[in-house]
């Protein structure tokens, strides 16, 4: 592999010129570029430009540059995430059409939840999820399903770490999260209400692919009014149906 | 940039590489990779191994690859397609709550139409359309509104050369074309009748941004009964509320 005389890999240059760009920033100048991603201003502006040349970033108006429609071809046409996003998204959109508010599919990538999908009301409640958007585990309902279910070395490291609760509900230690991940695992759903913002509950429960593994989890976030826990059958119901989508023949073909 | 003997650079190799994976073959071994790409096994074994390291590509059960969530990340977050996806999902759920069977937004790639989102029934009337898949330009009514509104030199170009209808009703020949786009300029919506498959219809409008300027196609594909055409009202109507959210503070935050 090609590698500069820092000894830092073309491919690794270009994946964090890439990385700069933000769902908040998605417009970045050559410079802005450069400053992210730690990078000379030439190195940064050769690359730049052989990205734009591939298409992978594209020069918007004025001196900003952003991602590439080719980027997000490459991403969606063969990932393993898109097949799953589209199996869940019938079920999505019922839970969607009779719960309002935020929808949403989430899976568990490194320590963190990574939102595949998320479908929201106008009017809805506030939520800080959003597309190929991630929050950390411990703190959303989302990503409690997913550590309730996830390999032993990942629970272990997110449990040793200080917790960085962002509402004084969230979980601040280690024992509270242990007692909530056990209560997951039993009620096969995780209520949590106010971690995210005081006005926000969130309700998770696991979907499971065809060997009964838990692959994302599905939630709802709606008003922090006592009655999130009632939304838990319609939750497991949906997951059901996108658990015989990911197995079936009845599978949308996409 | 760094440069391969034979004077290509490893970012464009790379591309390479991540092109071979499709939707209808997302698993793919190095052996097929480096096929595919037309590269040396070696070669493109080295860099699927660096492409790995980096998350764009997974290595999956046996000795597949496929394509990391990482990619799908960094082309989906700061999309400028995923905003205007965004801006359009209420609408588009509106659309195929009302009509069934597909719903779905595209946008000019090229001299393709290149699909962000598609909403289908179970039940639904056939289909060729994917997320992240492409259709030729004169073969979909999606296709035909983006033509119509498209650059003059991408539709001379696509008036110039053979076109390659997929069933006998599709265009065969320019005139027939070109009397169509300005019919779609005239009436502002698409009604093709058995072009992709004899048993279906797509009936498609245009997308306008805040400039007035013709961004996307919003199209619904139902059975081929003669009544396609009552559907565009609707269709224009909800494309006005998606120009309204591209515009307006009342977009949805993402």
């Amino acid at each position: 592999m090609a590698r500069t005389p820092t000894g830092e890999s073309v491919l690794a240059r270009a994946v964090r010129v890439l990385d700069a760009f933000t769902a908040d920033e998605p417009g970045l100048t050559v410079g802005e570029v450069a400053r992210r991603s730690g990078l000379h201003v030439a190195t940064a502006s050769r690359l730049v430009a052989e990205l734009v040349a591939h298409g992978l970033l594209e020069r918007g108006p004025g001196r900003e540059v952003r991602v590439g429609v080719r980027l997000w071809e490459l991403g969606a046409r063969a990932s393993p995430t898109v097949s799953l996003r589209d199996a869940a998204m019938p079920f999505l959109e019922d839970v969607h059409a009779v719960v309002g508010h935020h929808a949403q599919l989430g899976v568990l990538d490194g320590e963190d939840v990574l939102f595949l999908e998320r479908l929201s009301a106008r009017d809805a409640v506030i939520n800080f999820s959003r597309i190929a958007g991630r929050l950390p585990l411990p703190t959303s309902s989302s990503g409690l399903v997913l550590l309730a279910h996830a390999p032993y070395d990942v629970q272990e490291r997110v449990l040793s770490r200080p917790l960085r609760p962002i509402t004084p509900a969230g979980f601040g230690t280690a024992a509270p999260l242990r007692t909530a991940l056990a209560e997951v695992r039993r009620s096969q759903a995780a209520v949590l209400a106010g971690h995210q913002h005081p006005d926000a509950t969130g309700v998770a429960v696991p979907v499971r692919d065809g060997r009964g593994d838990v692959v994302a989890a599905l939630s709802v976030i709606v008003p922090n009014d006592g009655r999130g826990r009632d939304l838990v059958p319609l939750l497991l119901a949906a997951a059901r149906g996108i658990s015989r989508a990911l197995r079936g023949p009845d599978a949308p073909v996409a």
